[in-house]
Formats: C-alpha cells, sequence, structure tokens
C-alpha cells in the first residue's frame, strides 16, 4: 500500500529514486495565507546538499528545487504544493557493477525480496537522496512554525568515540553554521572534522549522534496513546536513513533513576509554569508542557565503504563487493538539515491537528 | 482529531478511562479464518494485569476480557472485533487529593492545556491501564503472526544501573517467565527483585530497559521511507507510557562505530542467505532481511511515588503532592507483555500490509 | 484492511453481528468539553427501533445504548467514547435453515466469496442492525453541530410510486414526527402506511426515497478535489444498507437543464450573501455556500420476502429459499434517522477539518 | 488537513491550478513488476483534452504527461510513480475581469470563504483542469485491472432531455469512440451533437448523463460497512466537476419497485454462479459478487456561459459577470475518461485491499 506520505494534517508524500529523472513531492493541508520565502526553501536545500565540504560526498547536485503549485501572490492558497528537483549529475554506470550483486548493510537484499524488481543505480528509492524533499517539506513546515514563535536547532554532539559533554542549554546553538561539521563547540569541531577526514582516507565511514532542540512549543501538542508526540518524532527519525535510535529528555540515561530525582518539579516562575528540570523533554504524557523540547538520534556508519568486501549475488553465488563512487564518510553533517525538516514537519503535523480540539473555546492554539 | 488507533490493515481501536466504567477497543483487519484461542489471549492480560507479584502494584483488577463480535465457530469472520474489560476495583476516591493538583512528571497538567478538562480519577485516559487493551490486541496479532512461524520474546534487561552483560542470543529466552521479573538470567533477577523491593519500601520507583526478539520474520516486511519496520516498532514502543528510547541492532552503540565493522556481509548457509554479523538488527533499508530483529526500550521511573513533592495547582498556587494508593515500583515486569504486544500488532500490520505488493507474482507473503 | 471507521477527524469505528453478544463503537475526535444529553442519544436509537409501529419490523429490541468511556462530569472529556448495545431478543435458529442457502439479493453469496467464512444469523455483519451504531455516533454529532446552529432533518419523499410532488421548502418539517411513516405531508403519509400495509399483506416489500436538509452550515465546508462536501455526503448515504442512489441539489433532474436557467445567482438580501435560486443544493466547487444543503437518497426494496424464491446453496445446487422471520416491509421510516445520522457525521467531521485551515486567522469555523 | 489523496492502497495525490505553472501527482501502492505501456497513459489524456473536437472547448493544451519516478526497465518497482503535466496555454489575463467577481455557480465565493485566499486564474484548483491528473493515475490503473481481465467503459447516455432508451447490454460498446460526443448508438449520436453545437451557438451550456460499465470484476471487492464498493464508486464519481448524482443497479428507479420484482435470483449457468437479472448492479452488500457493475453519473450544466449574468463582487456589491474565454458548451464528451479514470481508481484500491483478507487461504484475489 502507498506509504510514501508522512502526516495526518501537514502531510508530505515523496517520490522520486536517486538516479531518476527527477525527486519531487506534495505538501499538503499547508493553511492559506502563509507568506512563502522561497529562497529560504533553497537555502535549506543547500544545506543538505552533497559537495558543500571536503568531508561530504564530492557529488555535484544543484538541488534546485522548483514550486509548480499552491502558492499565489507570494501566499500559500492552503491547496497542495507540488515541487520537482532535477537529477543532474546521474552517473548510473557507476553502479552497473553492483547490478547483481547485495551490498552489505544495504537495501539490496530486502528490495529484491520485497518488491522482486528494483533500480540498483544508487540505491534507487532507498538512496538518502529522497530526503532532499523531506528538506522542502520541513523548510515550508519551519515558515509555518515560526508564525508561532517555534524554532528548531539541530547539531552534531557525537562522531564515533568524539562526544561532547556538555548539553544543549551549556552551549551556544547560534555557533552551529560555523564550522562544516555543525557541532556548536569550536574545539570539538575541529576533532570531529579531523576525525571525518581520516576516517575517509581510510575508505572508511563513521556513525554519530545529532542532538535537536525545539524552542517555543505552545504547551497541548501531542496526542495522548498511540500517537505521542515523542512517539511521532521517534517515528520520524527513526524513518531517516541511517537511523538506528532516538531518545527524548533523559532517555536511556533515565532508565538507570530514581522517580524521586527524575521528577520535574512544578514551579511558577515570572507567572508561567515552569518545571526545575526537564528529564520530561518538553513532554509529559505525550504532550508538550511547554519546556524545551530535546532529543538525540543515533546514526550508523555509512554502509558504502572504499573497500573490498565479502557478499553473495542475486543467484546466491558469492562475490567481492568493491567500493567506488563518491559517498560520505560521515552523515551527520548534512543530516543536522534532515533532523530539523523531520522535527518541523512533526510538529506542524501536531500543531495543525491540535486545532481540531479547541473548537468549543477561544484558544488559537 | 481521532487518534486512538494503531496499524493501517490490523488495526487496533482503544477507549477507556482509569477509572471509568470500562476499557476496550476494536481490532479492524483481522484476516478470516484464523482460529483463535480466547484463553490465550486471557493468558497476556493476566501476565500485565495488577497484583501478579509483590514488586508490582497491589491494586485488584480481574482484567477480565469479553469478546463481543468478530469470531463465529472460533474462527475470526474478517469483520471487526469489539472487547470490553469492565472496571471493577475503581477507587476513585484516592485521587480526589490531586482533583485540582498538578503531579509532577504525570500528563496533569499537558491534559489541562490541551483539552481544558479532565478526567482525574487515576489519570483517566493518561493511565496505563489503557495498555492492557493492547494486549488483547497484540495478544490476537500473535496468533496471526504464529500462523506463519513468527514469535516475539521480550524480557527485562536492566533495572535501574543493573544490567544484563549478556545479548539475547547468550540468553535462554524460555526462562523469561521463571521469575517475577522477567528477566532470564536466574542471578541478575534476583538482584533486579531486591532492587525493586528496596526501592519500593523507600516509596521510591526506578526505571529500566526491555529488550524484544523477534524469530522469523520473512525477508520484505516495511516500508521503504517513512514507514521503515524500525521507525513503525519506535513509534509503537515510544507509545507506551513511560518509554524514553527506542534502539535497534546496533542502536547508539553503532554510532561509535565504522563502516567496515558494523557491516552485516551476506553468504550462504544451508543454502539460506544470512549475515556474518547482525548490527542492522534484521532489518535494512527499513524491510526486514530474515535475521533475527532486537531493540531495546528505555522506560524512566514511574512518576508517582509515596513521598511529598512541590508542585502547583490549576490556580497556578504552590501545593505539596503527597504519594497515596496502590502503585508499580518498577513498570518493567508488566511492560514485558506490553512491548511484545506492541511488537505484533506492528508486524501483523506490515505482514498484511506486504501482501498489496505481490499481486503479480505467486508469493504468499 | 481494516474499514470500519468513518470520518478522519470527528471519526466513528463500529463493531458488532445482528446475532452476536453486542454492537458497539467507539467515537474518536470528538472535540472536549461539549455537554452530553445522554438521553437525546437514546431518543434517536428509539427512532431507529424495531417494533416501534405495524409497519415496520415486530422484533423487539430494547437497543439500549451503554457509554463507557469519553464522558465526565457530563461533559466530553476529548478522549474516545466507547459505547454497547447488547443483543437481547436473538432468534438465531431462525436462521438454521439458511444456512447454506444464498437468498437472493442478499449478501450471503458475496460474504462466502470475500471471506470464506461467514455469520448466517441474521446476515451477521451485513445486518442493517449494524447502523444503531451510527445513529450513536451521529446523535453525538448533531449535538455538536447543535452548537454552531446546524440542524438535520430527513423524512421520507417516495414509497414505490407515491411521490410528493413538493419540495421541503414547501413543507413544515416540523410534521415529520407526527405519523409512523416520517412524511410531513399528513395525506401523502397516510396513503405511503396504506402501501406498506398492503405491501407487507402480499409477503412483499417496496423501495423509496429519503430527503434530507441541513440548514444552518457556514460556508466553506467540505473540500475541493476529492473530498468535495457533496462526495463524502454520497459516500455516508450509499453507505447505507439498501441504497442504490444519491443526487444533491437539481441531481439527476439537472442534466436536463442549460446553464442559464442552472446557475444560482449571488445577491445581497438583508446585508447576506444568498443565491437567487439554490439548484447548487447549498455546494458549489464541493464547498458549503451557507444555503440550504438538501439531498435525495433512493433505497431498494428490502430483499427479504415471506415468499418462496429459487435460488442455490453453498455447494451450488439449487434451492427454494422460504421467507420467514420479523423483516421489515419498507425500510424507510426506520432509515430516517440514520440518513440524519451519518449527515451529522459526514458535516461535524468537515467542521473539524476546516479548524485546520483558518490557523493563520481569527475565524472560529 | 491534507485533502489530495484519493484512495487507502492504490493512492494518488494530485497538485497543479488551471494557470500554475505545472499540474502533477503521484501514484502510490501500485504492486512492482507490472509493465506499464506509457503511450496508452498518453491516449488517455488525449481523450481528455481540450480542442479534440468542435463541441468542446477550443482551448490548446498539449497535456504532455512526464513520467519522473517509479518506473524502471518497463515496469513499475512498487516505489512511488511521480509524474507532471506542464501548462503550456495559460492565458490567465482572460481572467482580470473576474478577480473580484463571484461568478453564478462557480467555487469563487466558497473559495474566498473557506481560505480568504484563491487563485483567481481559470479557476485555479477548482478547475476541471484537475482531472487530468486523474486520468494519468486511471490509466496506470487500468493496466493494472487489464492483468486481472477487469476492463471499464463509459459512455454518454443523455444530453438534455435526450436520452438513450436502450441499457448499456442493448448497446454494441465497441463504438463509443466512433463519434465525438462518446454515445455509442450512431443516431442518437448525431442528435446529442446537433443539440450541443445549437447551444453552443447560444452561448449556453447543457448537462446529461453517463453511464459506466465495468465487466470482469471478480467476486469480493469491496468492504461491507461504510466502505461499501458502490460507495467509493459513488464519492469517486460525485469528487468529479460538475456531477450532481450517482446511481448504480437499478438506481432510483429501484426506488418505485417490489422485492418480488426486485431480487436478482441466483442460478448455476455453464457451471458459473450467475444471477437472472441484474438489479444489484453487479454488488450485493457492498461487495462485488461477479456481475456486471453498471452506474449512471448525472453533470449539471457547465456553469461559464458566454452572456452576462448578474452577480456580486467581493465587497458585496452587485455586479455583471460577463462570459468569456474558451469553455465546454457540454463537459460529457470529454468527462468519458473521467469517469473510466475515477472507476479504475476506485477498483485497483479495493482489488489491492482484498489481498489483506485472503492470507490465510491460496486465493489470488
Amino acid at each position: 500500500m502507498g506509504s510514501s506520505t508522512f502526516g495526518k494534517v501537514f502531510t508530505l508524500t515523496t517520490f522520486g529514486e536517486s538516479h531518476g529523472i527527477a525527486l519531487g513531492g506534495v505538501i499538503d493541508g499547508c493553511p492559506p495565507n502563509l507568506k512563502l520565502d522561497i529562497q529560504e526553501i533553497q537555502n535549506e536545500l543547500d544545506r543538505r546538499k552533497p559537495g558543500q565540504s571536503k568531508i561530504v560526498t564530492q557529488r555535484k547536485e544543484a538541488d534546485q528545487v522548483e514550486i509548480l503549485s499552491g502558492i499565489f501572490e507570494g501566499k500559500t492558497t492552503g491547496t497542495p504544493i507540488g515541487f520537482v528537483i532535477r537529477n543532474n549529475n546521474q552517473r548510473s554506470k557507476d553502479y552497473n557493477h553492483i547490478k547483481d550483486q547485495y551490498r552489505p548493510s544495504h537495501a539490496d537484499y530486502t528490495y529484491d525480496q520485497k518488491y522482486g524488481h528494483r533500480d540498483y543505480r544508487g540505491g534507487g528509492r532507498s538512496s538518502a537522496r529522497e530526503t532532499a524533499c523531506r528538506v522542502v517539506g520541513g523548510a515550508i513546515a519551519k515558515q509555518l512554525l515560526a508564525q508561532f514563535d517555534m524554532s528548531i536547532q539541530a547539531y552534531v554532539n557525537q562522531v564515533g568515540e568524539l562526544k561532547l559533554n556538555r548539553t544543549y542549554s551549556e552551549l551556544d546553538l547560534s555557533r552551529i553554521e560555523d564550522n562544516i561539521v555543525r557541532c556548536p563547540d569550536e574545539d570539538m569541531a575541529k576533532k570531529m572534522i579531523e576525525k571525518i577526514d581520516s576516517i575517509r582516507k581510510q575508505g572508511n565511514t563513521i556513525g554519530g549522534v545529532i542532538t535537536c532542540v525545539v524552542k517555543g512549543t505552545p504547551a497541548g501538542l501531542g496526542e495522548p496513546v498511540f500517537d505521542k508526540l515523542h512517539a511521532e518524532l521517534g517515528k520520524a527519525m527513526l524513518g531517516i536513513n541511517a537511523v538506528k535510535g532516538f531518545e527524548y529528555g533523559s532517555g536511556f540515561e533515565g532508565a538507570k533513576m530514581t522517580g524521586k530525582d527524575h521528577n520535574d518539579l512544578f514551579a511558577i516562575d515570572d507567572n508561567q509554569v515552569k518545571t526545575s528540570t526537564n528529564y520530561s523533554g518538553g513532554i509529559q504524557g505525550g504532550i508538550s508542557n511547554g519546556e524545551d523540547i530535546y532529543f538525540n538520534v543515533a546514526f550508523k556508519p555509512v554502509a558504502t565503504i572504499m573497500r573490498d568486501q565479502d557478499s553473495i549475488d542475486n543467484s546466491h553465488s558469492p562475490v567481492t563487493v568493491s567500493g567506488k563512487g563518491r559517498h560520505d564518510p560521515c552523515v551527520l553533517p548534512r543530516a543536522v538539515p534532515i533532523v530539523e525538516a523531520m522535527t518541523a514537519l512533526t510538529l506542524a503535523d501536531f500543531l495543525l491537528r491540535n486545532r481540531t480540539y479547541n473548537i468549543l473555546t477561544d484558544k488559537q492554539l
């Protein structure tokens, strides 16, 4: 069944393969009368695009988005926003050698098992190239959220064993874009860049962790049972290529704690309801409480390495898979805008879903 | 908008509050001609029910399920299966004292913010009592999966700092139900039970981690982009009360690794496609590859503690919240069947979703 | 796949068979803070229930609804409203003779083809008894709509060849409940009652048409493309047992007209936008324009007749199907509250869907 | 909320306005391994395109579809099929004069009420130009259905008062495309063409009825309660621009009949289950029974006429709306492929939905 749509009210549907004619998508359910800054959408795409620095893949793709509908006189009309991103730098022949091979820890084997037919060029639909469409959708969602003073910032918290030992509130998040690895701590950023560069020279790859922080979420977003705010955020993150884990608030560390230490006590601060600590990560009972929302997303090392690996082909014969082409030694720097985009899509959806509850009141959100 | 339904093809819709008349639900999309063992459904409920041991809440609820429809002559008919579980042991007056108070790290405040009205008795809809309905749905899903030789087993892997240092494949999973904490390592189980008992006596609570293992999943389940198998599993787990994190396969540890070490090499073993390692956790590109699926679920300590805590009430005045009533010092033992149930619901849904792809082939799954 | 849910935001999920233990359902997405009159829900059920007059089936069912959740202190909480209606008057043995037979124009054959297994007692899930659950859901939807001054009234416009020659605006709709056939024209009502009574004595059945009128719909409800307001109303009506056709506004007569005569001219009347005529039926481009919405629903004659009919059994041998049991000679009188209920569910859903569009404005609806 | 998607398993999402850059869409859930004939898709578009004969609008649009994804080596891959149709012949200035006016029986007023902002050029999203995307989706659905020997044929049955007095089974459906009005009776076709031509010269427009016939549907498609096969077909048809009514099988005439005459008796004919009559229209209890499915769709006259009409503008002042531009005097001939397309989309969706039921059997459909 169709499964290329994210969200229930503010929805993004994507299509396209790595080496097809174009990628694209449809954003549906975006409210009318939103002034859209198209350049800002392109800026977000540029944060994700290949070739932006020495520590990412050297493929060259313009990743130029063309908006086809849904905007009139600079504002959204409330009707679907269609868009395409043409593929220009397709070197499909780079993939002829793996046409019949199953690359280790790739989706080659599982696609063949599921569909009995696959577009092997660049991984086809399984390629992270698809996430460009999510960045477009997320950039529009961000502009909607900004109307309600919500903001989202993600950064690289860990590369391999290199891990920041400060929480987000101890960092200057305005510095994230100051370096090519997108880590707001300049010293750690340097170490991370060196690490990735060294790994790249070895023809190897490395994993890491991204932290994301949302500020300004009004209390009340999220649904109480299956569609908890953090459950949908978790699904959104786990749907990003290479993600292996998700934790919010106290996360896996919280599992070690006792209730006495973990409970966030309510207090009034400057006439506002606040909590003294925020192990809850801004979400209680699946619903935002107005505090900062924060979470960690673990990425595995990229599966494509520049080394020979043992594998099998689709007739189950042993083969040696050679690493070729232009690939990321570490996806984390380019994944930062993707994490932000999926977060924005999730929150925009919940923002609009929440509107269906307060029709009998005078609340706007 | 309605958000009490889980799944797209095999769906569970639940209703009911902790201290209302009854809980219940509807399982829809279950294929016809499945022989259902009703006693087995009740057995699963009994694994979750309160009062089953000294380390869980001492509330007494029969948690007797009554199936109202969808079964005829012992078999499913393909029409919706409605069921109810009556609430018998409601002591609503236990909650009068918190009627206007916001208990720390509970959903009291967020419900008030979202709905402007809440059933404060036992947490109302936010109570984990709702998960009884998931166990009913999961028990039916399990019986469907068993027809295709799929099995699901979860166990307590960690309580506070006490953590098993063996992986699931080094444990005897047939021993999980041998002790009241549901840890298959008898020595560790004893320590965990002592720990929980000690925490309970302090009027405190403690968190932990559950590991879940799925065996027998055919290759091909899961969707490639947003609805990846592990993304839906993650959402399913994060939708369980008190869950703070989810990781599958190598998880957060995988973030520290390099591609060379992390890649699972394909090989042929006894004419079957196998991988030499399984850091992928049985899922590649969001789709099952036939290997064991395994994942960890982190639970925070229960928010209700038997101690006084500072908080505020709904007029924003400071109050002291007193701990009263009968509560779990640690939810892990009772959460094991819930984790299994949500896993079963997720897999049953993907099993049926996958059928819509292979209509042009002769594959059954 | 699960298909027992109606609506996207305000949803109704139903379960239950004609001769099972109970029918029931879940209303999800109903906004909080709605004062619910439970007696009013029961009143609607009583309008649908069997045995209410001599021209309907003489089965006796109390059709007593029990609300199980979602209401606290007399108001909705915003969480799902579960309910059950117990079956009391089951005479399953009435159906033993048709256990293996395919009754003409019933769902026996198609259920066997679809499911390979069926509950033959009283038609099982295919029985119109399921519509009792829709009346419960519709009664709650009506109470929500009433908060916004929307009202729904349906009446019997035609029985067999007997047809009112006046439009709804020429009738006194306050008289609908004055007679047992639910036709607001007393003379025609008498003729219809005589007709049905005569048909009943012949062991035969007869079809007819119900007209439904909605007053007070704000402009703006409905979606422009697939989910047009009249498209969802059409689906809602065609989903009622025995319905064969749906037309709104000018309907099939409009197909004979020219644009010059059919166009509804806009004008200002008492500072309100009005149309001089209303061939549009209150809906333009799939969206309500504030005028009265009206439509016709055609019902076929009930398939169960008190006569012998030639048919086949499930081994494809010829059989004679005998008419037995207690059945409606004409479903129209009891279908009036069902038409109203499905209309109310559709409009409540669109009312809430529309809220997701106007977040950037100060509109309530 | 997003409402531009049709279907649940085989889905079509569309975007685009009449005078925007492009229209387009995404077909998701199409099974892999379907050989697609792209020319056949274009052929269907050509049946719908403007300028094809003297009795339709004389606008010139190439309506050339470009498929962007989801097909590899001539076959579907099971991943989403994205496509665009560029708008070439935009004369937006034709619409400047109605920028602030509400054209009678158009969607101008309701769009303004719903969205507070609208693309007035050619009706924007409300234009029937959007249906080109449905024809693309339907053409792919048709190719899927053809694999299972299902075929769909629609024809013009009525124009104004001119109505065929023969049923579909008395007509030679291979003659539908022999004339420009798409009526298989040559004599009636001539009269219809003359009528439309005469209406066109008067600057007026006229309505009519299309009949659609589906042959080869296997028994078992459709869902028993809300999502009856005919309910979804009805929604599909009522979602087409200008449609006012839908009836299947005996339809509104069936409302006049008695059960004795209306019941379709089962019999065995050549070892096949058949019914002696087919008032059921191939659907019983909402599920296909293997007989031909047939239904009628009523279209109102086009709202744009070449005459002056009284109306108001968006400041509620009286205005005279002038008819300008290139419009259809009768939409019926061009609506035939649209009716077929929506029918194909509906049936493809049910075909795949049905697969989720028979997993415990050896049935393919």
